[in-house]
């Protein structure tokens, strides 16, 4: 994009590398930023620098949170018997929208790759809580994948020696799909169809 | 959406209000700012707050520009004997990103909508323009709708005493289509096949 002939090319190219924005539709975004109250260009500038400043990890679950331990974590009315295993923080959000699932979470960040070692997932730190928290579930709600696959199997031979159940929800949806982008029947649907493996 | 179960939620509800953008594409949009390096969140609010507040309007063609006059009222490269005149500033992106295009705009801000009378429309600055540049050629780049051509007509008419050819870009979109989403091929073939009105 020619700078000369387009003032608002740095905002444009800024909202074009966010997912999902083309240059069209940026451009389209650039003219409604522009054409609105700049009260409102300020105030969603400073939900970005503050969202992305106060970004927190839980140090009990691994899920973003402007505050540690999360609110999931934090809530008496969860119940915390029961862990749901996740690949990303994207997908406790998911859960949480799909609005059944009342226990709490574990973020993996990360899939059991077995061609490259990945020294971030939280593998010992679901042990660790296998160990000291009273968990009686370990639900495996990772997409499906052949990764995603592997390492459900590999959490649920982790998790042998312990008196946990561990249970898989179902795929419904096709090989290589995102859960981060099911409707919420279909997220249900799934978590209510869990199996033990 | 719950405040206290998503943390990042005010960025969401931002987010939310630009057009194209849904709740899913907000989240997705939200956790993938989180994910990335500060600075890119930093650049991105800078560049939304510097667009809004150094947005200007052209005194000469009303275009949204970042200074006055804007960068093609004063490209010497361009032919100012031929003025296009659009319903809204983006239109003018979209017949720019088409590239054939060498003359100068006249932004309409609105459409002649006989219901209620629009205090903003450009018509009076178009007339001067016409009086005063040396204009031979004025091209109507109308969306195509009721308002769109009651609007052309009335231009055409508004401008019959006066020595300038005016022509109307052709139309092969449906009726109700937004030219902002036309691809470059059918602006350009829409420009080529213009004719006198």
């Amino acid at each position: 994009m020619d700078n000369k002939r387009f003032p608002f090319a740095e905002l444009i190219n800024n909202l074009s590398k966010l997912p999902g924005i083309g240059k069209k539709s940026a451009e389209r975004i650039a003219y409604d930023l522009i054409n609105r109250d700049q009260s409102f260009s300020k105030a969603l500038a400073d939900s970005i620098v503050n969202t992305r400043a106060n970004a927190k990890i839980c140090h009990r679950c691994f899920n973003l949170t402007d505050k540690d331990p999360c609110y999931i974590c934090e809530d008496p009315a969860r119940d915390s018997s029961v862990i749901c295993v996740v690949e990303e923080a994207k997908d406790v959000m998911a859960l949480e929208n799909a609005d059944d699932y009342r226990g709490l979470y574990h973020v993996l960040n990360g899939l059991v790759d077995p061609k490259k070692e990945n020294p971030n997932i939280k593998l010992n730190e679901l042990l660790k809580r296998v160990e000291n928290e009273q968990v009686k579930e370990i639900i495996l709600a990772i997409n499906p994948s052949a990764e995603g696959e592997m390492t459900s199997t590999y959490i649920a031979l982790m998790l042998k020696p312990y008196d946990v159940k561990v249970t898989k929800i179902a795929y419904g949806l096709p090989f290589g799909g995102d859960m981060d982008y099911f409707d919420k029947d279909t997220i249900n649907m799934a978590l209510n169809n869990r199996r033990e493996i």
